[in-house]
């Protein structure tokens, strides 16, 4: 069996692992919180830090191939890995690109990828000479993620609330819909396309409250956005599985808003929506199998269970009962005890016929589902 | 979060962790192979025997509650973990019925559900006085598995193939299908009826070659077989996952042949084809959630993937590649090691449209797929 590492034990590594278990593979686990989602279901646990080099080069060098769950590793324990024969998916410089927001903005502009207008800021008191770019999003070139790092700066007086690091002021795109193109790429060139799933943000959290798959777009934003994505995931050269979140302004213009180079939160649904979800396409990309089929079973809907405001501690689910009996639901809870305001706890799937139902069934389970203390 | 053990740690102890990892519950596996499929899935692993008293006990006394994955586990262990407060499912009682099998046809006989005739033997001489049973089915009273333990005796000449310890002779019935009920009883009464699933046997190995959901049978006899295993689940008095394997004759008379306490083979294409597969529910009925939709999202085939003849030691798939491709395939390994001649070493489950073509497909699995060393 071949030995694979992921790097990052969070509810992704979870899936993978759920996943993993349907194929001839040995899996390892490196992750600094001994508690986390992943640790009970590999076959190797490692307790280390995935920003430390050295425990990331031992740990790798005894491996046949080495993934993510989560951007923020060692990109040059990576490249060693890589220089002596480890098969690192995705690859160190598709990631390197990817993990600082400041390199992703140059990457687009590099490649012609149609993506918002951006400077690079060393401080806040740079967003002053770029004020023609506002409304914009300042963002963090580095340690962003779940809506941290982030920070709207809408008019003059936002800007103090800017960041004093090396970040990227992009003008805010006014959004009509917000997408994403799941794309999982083979070693060998050949790809698979998951179809665009529509993201229903809340403004509070910076968080996916809800998604559909498919997004209620056209024909003809189906087939922009995905060549846009394609285009994205080809220019990284690089294999494994690639989620291309795009904007949709009121012209039906699109563009990438970010790219993340692993199994995404916007790819949940596919476990009970599509015949391969992006977890069991991740697995045959890294062992080398065919790709599996993205086509939907059935259009789905996907609601984050996120930890309710104001309550932080030991974990308890209220409403359980109620989701678990609607007859097509699904519960994917990560076994997380510690609960805090915005802290991904879950998800619940749900299969329909359609999605204007799917979304009512979405606010329904929202209403209804909470992770308190 | 609830603390429960699984007895046995095969492939179904496999499945059955992976689903869960949806649920908020710490899992704990005893079995005497360190290697075997569920080893590296569970919180907690326990290496023992399932037949052992005293490590059962020990094993059980820390958990709220204790399932089985295989019968012959040491029924009087589970008798004090009941008494002293643990939750057993199945309980004790209704297991010491079903792992005899004498006790099982004494049991359907004395509930009146209809089963085939017998006579208990204790050696293979009593045969020769029950001839006007013949042909028969000559099953071990104890320890038969997966075709183990069952001779057929069609004419005399065969009875020196029986067996010479405790047995029951049961006449053979003309069969025309073999289907099998998968009910999901809840501690409150409530129960879920699986689709009743169609088995088609490979008659050298005695082993399931592939199966269809739903059963090709009319609508009367669907309602009378699930009104039969309902029988029998009701009679058991029992909550758990009750496989309910019948024969229907070419009369349409359906009797039951077996019922097996736990998830069971005849459960495995549920993963996909319905909303909560036998796995998801089993975790439903132990952790006392609202019990989960049994209906199909698609119909389905599951071929089982055995060890080929003549090949005994390390496993080597072959046709892996050509199954992946197929756009409507699910592939299951169990992560075994060893293949041997009849060993279940994975499965593959097909989702369509019609069980017609479901079944072309699942023979030409069956001719490309082969674990061979």
């Amino acid at each position: 069996m071949k030995k694979i590492g992921i790097l990052g034990g969070g509810q992704l590594g979870r899936m993978l692992l759920q996943a993993a278990a349907n194929y001839p593979v040995e899996t390892h686990v490196m992750e600094s919180d001994p508690e986390c989602p992943s640790a009970h279901l590999c076959h190797h646990f490692t307790l280390a830090d995935i920003r430390d080099y050295e425990a990331l080069v031992n740990f790798g060098k005894q491996l046949d191939a080495i993934t993510i769950e989560i951007e923020n590793v060692n990109t040059d324990a990576l490249e060693t890995l890589a220089s002596a024969g480890v098969t690192v998916i995705p690859n160190p410089s598709a990631l390197r690109i990817l993990q600082d927001k400041i390199l992703q903005k140059q990457f687009y502009r590099a490649h012609e990828i149609h993506s918002s207008e951006f400077v690079v800021t060393s401080g806040r008191e740079d967003i002053y000479r770029h004020k023609d770019l506002l409304p914009a999003a300042h963002k963090l070139a580095k340690g962003g993620y779940d809506g941290r790092g982030v920070q709207m700066i809408r008019t003059e007086e936002d800007i103090s609330k800017g960041f004093n690091e090396p970040s990227v002021l992009e003008k805010a795109v006014e959004i009509n819909k917000e997408i994403s193109v799941i794309i999982g790429m083979a070693s060998d060139g050949s790809y698979k396309i998951f179809p665009p799933v529509e993201m229903i943000f809340d403004p509070e959290l910076n968080l996916v409250s809800f998604q559909l798959s498919p997004a209620r777009i056209t024909e003809k934003l189906r087939l922009e956005a995905e060549t846009l994505a394609l285009k994205t995931v080809k220019s990284l050269r690089s294999p494994g599985i690639f989620a291309v979140e795009c904007f949709i302004d009121n012209h039906d213009n699109i563009t990438v808003n970010e790219t993340a180079p692993r199994v995404h939160n916007s790819g949940h649904q596919t476990i009970e929506s599509c015949y391969s979800s992006q977890f069991d396409m991740l697995w045959r990309i890294l062992l080398e199998l065919p790709l599996g089929n993205t086509s939907l079973i059935r259009p789905a809907g996907m609601v984050n269970i996120v930890g309710a405001k104001g309550h932080s501690g030991p974990v308890r689910y209220e409403g359980i009962e109620k989701v678990l009996s609607m007859n097509n639901s699904f519960l994917h809870l990560y076994g997380k005890q510690e609960t805090r305001p915005g802290r991904k706890m879950g998800h619940v799937c749900i299969l329909g016929e359609d999605v204007h139902s799917i979304s009512d069934q979405c606010r329904e389970i929202q209403s209804v589902l909470h992770a308190k203390t």
